[in-house]
């Protein structure tokens, strides 16, 4: 049976699924994909410091090629609801518009995926090679217990992809605008500047750690990180924060802190990055500032779907339905296309983002419509040309 | 009748005269000048939002010159008495030194005042001229209800003073080390670097302030403000905070804040100082930094008794007790000085001060009597060559 991807929509927006709440939302899922056929699986991963969540795997036949679509159903949460113009879960529609927290991040995306492929697979029982769900209730929280360890579970399970949709919104202003092919990587450093505290009447008895400070913050922003390549922007630093945190007018501080965060591009690793970090601070601190560097750990490493037959199929298809040519983009956020990367070659298209994460978050009606369209257009391009 | 410096000193430290109290320390002096013939006064100040302080002014004769001592019996907390080796308000003695918060910060110093000008009266019964005492209970507070209306107040009166000894901890080593002639004032700045807050991934919707703000720290620290005079070091900027607040590694700031003090000597007043420091913040923000000033209002002025018999007198006074000639000093922090100043030249002598403010703050009994009898020389020569 196929569905409209309004009904799914409203229906999936009218689960309260703030993460890590499941609320119902994988379990309509987990019907919807049951009743056409798909194997469903409901993985639940736990992690001591977090809170358990749900996770849906579904797939329709064993075979080759596996195109698998990836998403989430948990969203963040409303805010006021009394500042919505309808509640934010009640899936409202005025206006040729559907409501609601998730309505384009990415509840709007999910159902547009299912009910191209619930049409997919009714108009073609006997299509060769299989489409897998990968759909989490943790992108939006601390992201631990989902995409990572469902990739895994699969991977463990024997499971292998070919290529991967994530319908996360990519586009700013309308449907066609943007298919992301790849993501920045990003870094955070947590820098300290050590001095001596004391007071400003008696500075030769302190040693104030702000203009050495000033002078590593000022070194980190000289010279461009890299130009920038044919598919991705300049790598860019911003210094987020920088605290001594010191009340008194006539104490000069201990130590003074700083934090700085890197999008960088795929001619960076984190490795590489911090090096050239490192040596930036150190030329600039010579023997006179002594500052400690810290960077976190990261697992948004840069990555880019090189355009070829995959992206271009996909392309095609934004194409034929809304009359536009997608910009082919590497900008914004990370998303959890990073941890698929390592899986199978993934891109990125879904509903138009401006609304998502605010107060009246919604989506045009057609727009569910065409998006719904252009993945079922794919999906026949991309099966028909395995066959 | 004449009083010994020690007993003096002992009796006011257990007095528990912690700002604002007054601690029976303005009674204990009272009492024994009225009991030397000096007429006494003691006014309470009183401003909303500050505690109300008792002060004492005390005078022998009617005469010119009226020499003033001038000096505080209140204390700062003594912090967890149990550190100290001795009850802070005890007045213990052990190996020949005085225990007890105070002793040197100022009740010795009063104490040595007071015991020289007892024994002067006593002597000099028909000395021409006048002593005065102007001590506050409001030093080390808000420093609202204290030197400042006393010194208003006496105006008001008619009162007339010709010279000022301040009695302040002024020797960083040992007694004799140095008188303070002048004190260097103190500027505090806040600045402020406006920006636009946004997200990291798009640095083209924010405005970071903090290289603003690195480049404006920078230009106010490029250049000395100055290179010192005969009297003074050079005019010295501690920047004292820099604080974006902001936790989030993710997002740009909408604003940076940063404090800045300045002690500053006699080529500049709060003014010409503000002027500079817009001066070198305008060349370094062009029309790229937005930034707001706002410089705290100060009575900080930088002053200097210029050297010339009143001070020589009294280094010679110093010399002859010690066997050392002290420094002519500006060094340090602020004192009530720079109040009395407009009244009447002024300089600061008086104990060791190694322990001010600190646990197990002492003073050796020997200073005590060495200290009453350097004011007591001194008294003997102004008087004599005033006679
Ligand atoms: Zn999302
Ligand atoms: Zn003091």
């Amino acid at each position: 049976m196929t569905r409209k991807p309004l009904d799914l929509a409203q229906a999936l927006i009218r689960c309260p699924s703030v993460t890590p709440a499941e609320g119902g939302a994988l379990s309509l899922l987990a019907d919807v994909l049951g009743e056409a056929g798909f194997e469903v699986h409901r993985p639940v991963f736990r992690e001591e410091g977090t809170p358990d969540v749900e996770n849906l795997y579904a797939r329709w036949g064993t075979g080759s090629p596996c195109l698998v679509f990836a998403g989430h159903t948990d969203v963040v949460p409303p805010g006021d609801a009394s500042t919505w113009r309808h509640d934010p879960f009640s899936g409202a529609i005025e206006g040729g518009e559907l409501f609601g927290r998730g309505a384009v991040d990415m509840k709007g995306g999910v159902a547009c995926m299912v009910a191209a492929a619930l049409a997919f697979t009714a108009a073609n029982p006997e299509a060769p090679g299989s489409i897998a769900f990968l759909i989490t209730g943790d992108e939006e929280g601390p992201a631990v217990n989902g995409t990572v360890k469902l990739l895994e579970w699969a991977r463990a399970r024997g499971e292998r992809f070919d290529h991967c949709v994530l319908g996360e919104p990519t586009n700013p202003e309308a449907l066609g605008d943007m298919i992301k092919i790849g993501r920045r990587g990003s870094l955070t450093g947590r820098l300290v500047v050590h001095g001596r505290q004391g007071h400003v009447a008696y500075p030769h008895l302190a040693e104030n750690p702000i203009p050495g400070m000033v002078r590593l913050l000022a070194a980190l922003g000289a010279e461009p990180l890299d130009a920038g390549t044919e598919h991705f922007d300049a790598s860019n630093l911003e210094v987020t924060t920088v605290d001594a945190g010191n009340p008194a007018t006539n104490v000069v501080p201990a130590e003074v802190r700083a934090t700085f965060n890197i999008r960088f591009n795929d001619t960076w690793t984190p490795e590489t990055l911090e090096a050239e970090i490192r040596r930036r601070l150190d030329a600039a601190a010579g023997n006179t500032v002594r500052y400690t560097l810290r960077v976190e750990p990261t697992n948004a490493v840069a990555f880019l779907t090189a355009p070829g037959p995959f992206v271009e199929r996909f392309a095609m298809a934004v194409e034929a339905e809304t009359g536009r040519r997608p910009a082919l983009s590497t900008t914004g956020g990370t998303s959890d296309a990073r941890f698929i990367k390592d899986h199978c070659p993934v891109l990125e298209f879904g509903l138009v983002g401006q609304t998502m994460h605010a107060v009246d978050e919604r989506v045009a009606v057609a727009d569910l419509d065409r998006l719904a369209a252009i993945y079922r257009r794919f999906l026949d391009g991309y099966f028909g040309a395995a066959a």
